[in-house]
């Protein structure tokens, strides 16, 4: 796919800077400090890494070929030029030249002290970052990952529900979840668990007390092999029947929307079921320009980052089997509160697979 | 200090992006996504952020005026364009054109894809940030903030030193230690339990077995206030004469060096001391080009990043009242493993305070 972009760019190189995770999706590395990944017309798959990461890389990422600045003259620049960041520029410029670049394409959030320097030599075109595309059609293996996340979200739910039975503080509960999960390896923050009229607003993640219901939403990620997972319930605790409505047509709405899901349909068609679902019961959605009801997308794709392709939303992007992302319709009025039910799905080709199944309807109100 | 930054370019603006601790430093702003910060010569102090971004913006910041993407014309554009890049980027060009800015300044890592459209109507130059020098001298808020966390790490390390009696275990000794600070608040990652022979490497974070000595290395950050601190203490669990005197001699060099830090002395006095205790003992040093002994610098600022302004090493930076940093001399030897000891402290005017107060030797042979 690179090859083809780079193609029909009429560019010979895409050049993939460290600090965010399609660097690592593409290379397969971790590192703190920076890194380049350069992606050749001519075959050039080549990591550029401090000479002390060299070992590691060689060890761990899966580019073919591994350099380090070291061995492409950095110091003996650093040394002429007293300054780090041009003698970095003048290796990475030095390399470029040698395998005969004029066009170089790079992801818009490249650094500019080095495009700026690259513009001295070369033609420098900005792209949308082709990784990102292929990030959201998951392999088994990434699957299987964030089943794993799925399983510990599941394990401290559980035991969010073992202690709404005494504990009935939103930032106690945070606090045990997120230190529950952390103590098996997984970080979740800013764990959503809000109560009352203030959960209407869907980003508030939950302070004081617990009242007639609470919206639970957990989105860690492995502290080992760094993929998210992400699930939302809302637990009944006393009596509102508005509240208990809106859970049941949030519930109807979501299976609705996952019964339909495989290969081949779009995002919009999912998003507008869940719609149809929640306007036919007298729900208000953002469709239909509304601020109170239904008033975010559908889902998201969960991965390496908690928000990533594909977006369930009004969008034409067709489902593609290996895709990841959560089912989350919710409804949101200040006079009540708020409700959602959030599952994460991979897309199959005849149907969906549910990696984080448990009841939706959770009613504690006779504990 | 900006001001003059910018007189001295003959630049009307400097811009500061989200994404990093500057802009937070710059601000007193959290933001996931995407906002700008925009100092002008002509008294221009303006954050732009999306629209649903603007109330806790004006509440929480601490820039003069807040303006969201929409009141500059945004949705507009985007519409037109059918592009979010390039609307934001016409957005943020008007918005320059309009205070008249000819060339505009921007930190090394600025997004390209708004470098370069940029460029098309401004002169722009790439700018050490700024605010990194800034952030190298403390205010008192912010010291109380690394003296929290230190006190968190103390409280941590004092449960390390009960569990050592029986985990024996670096892998489960992390896990507790990172636990514990979890739950009070703090995110501790990649903790430092390193024992045995292996404990040569500074870097490694250690496997395995606990044997005749541990490094615990702990420098968690705050997930209230985000400021980090950074301890190191090494244990003797079992006989090792080479041990117990490289630990001696460690504990000198760092007690020496602390005794002599106050304001207007240089990173390289204190770096030297260091240095010299260890090779008047016979030590090898760095300094000397050995790849034995003492192989790092001696301290590096702590605050909202782990590693910031100023460096201990060779450099001739002036120590100014408020700056905070480790004092950590060490020595690694492949034979014997590694040893380390590690406080934080804060510069005064006649002298400096230590923020990690533990004692340096413990021996835990007789527990």
């Amino acid at each position: 796919m690179l090859y083809e972009l780079l193609k029909s760019k009429n560019a010979q190189f895409y050049i993939q800077h460290s600090g965010d995770n399609n660097f690592y999706y593409a290379t397969k590395f971790r590192i703190p400090n920076s890194a380049f990944y350069f992606v050749g017309i001519d075959g050039t798959d080549l990591l550029v890494v401090p000479e002390m990461e060299k070992n590691r890389a060689s060890r761990e990422s899966k580019v073919k070929e591994i350099a380090s600045l070291t061995d492409l003259g950095y110091h003996e620049r650093l040394k002429e030029l007293k300054d780090s960041k041009r003698a970095l520029a003048q290796t990475l410029i030095e390399l470029l030249k040698t395998h005969k670049a004029k066009k170089i394409l790079i992801p818009p959030n490249f650094p500019s002290f080095l495009a700026l320097e690259f513009l001295k030599y070369f033609e420098v075109e900005v792209v949308e970052n082709p990784f990102l595309k292929m990030r959201a059609v998951k392999s088994n293996d990434e699957i299987e990952k964030i089943r794993d996340t799925s399983v510990a979200i599941i394990e401290s739910f559980k035991l969010a529900l073992e202690l709404l039975k005494k504990v009935r503080d939103c930032d106690m509960l945070r606090n045990e979840i997120e230190t529950f999960l952390f103590s098996r390896g997984y970080l979740a923050q800013d764990t959503i668990v809000s109560s009352g009229k203030l959960s209407a607003d869907p980003h508030f993640i939950g302070h004081g007390e617990i009242k007639e219901h609470v919206i639970i939403d957990i989105f860690p990620k492995s502290r080992k092999h760094h993929y998210y997972s992400d699930f939302t319930r809302t637990v009944i605790l006393d009596d509102c029947p508005e509240i208990e409505e809106m859970l049941d047509t949030v519930t109807e709405a979501q299976q609705k929307a996952i019964s339909m899901i495989r290969e081949g349909i779009t995002a919009k068609e999912v998003h507008y079921t869940v719609c149809d679902v929640l306007e036919e019961r007298g729900y208000h959605t953002l469709r239909k320009k509304y601020r109170e009801g239904f008033i975010h997308s559908t889902g998201h794709g969960v991965g390496l980052d908690i928000h990533e392709e594909p977006r369930i939303y009004e969008n034409e992007d067709v489902l593609r089997a290996g895709m990841v992302f959560t089912v989350e319709p919710g409804l949101y009025y200040r006079k009540w509160g708020g409700v959602r039910v959030e599952d994460v799905v991979v897309v199959r080709k005849h149907g969906c697979e549910v990696l984080t199944e448990f009841p939706k309807k959770i009613d504690l109100r006779r504990v």
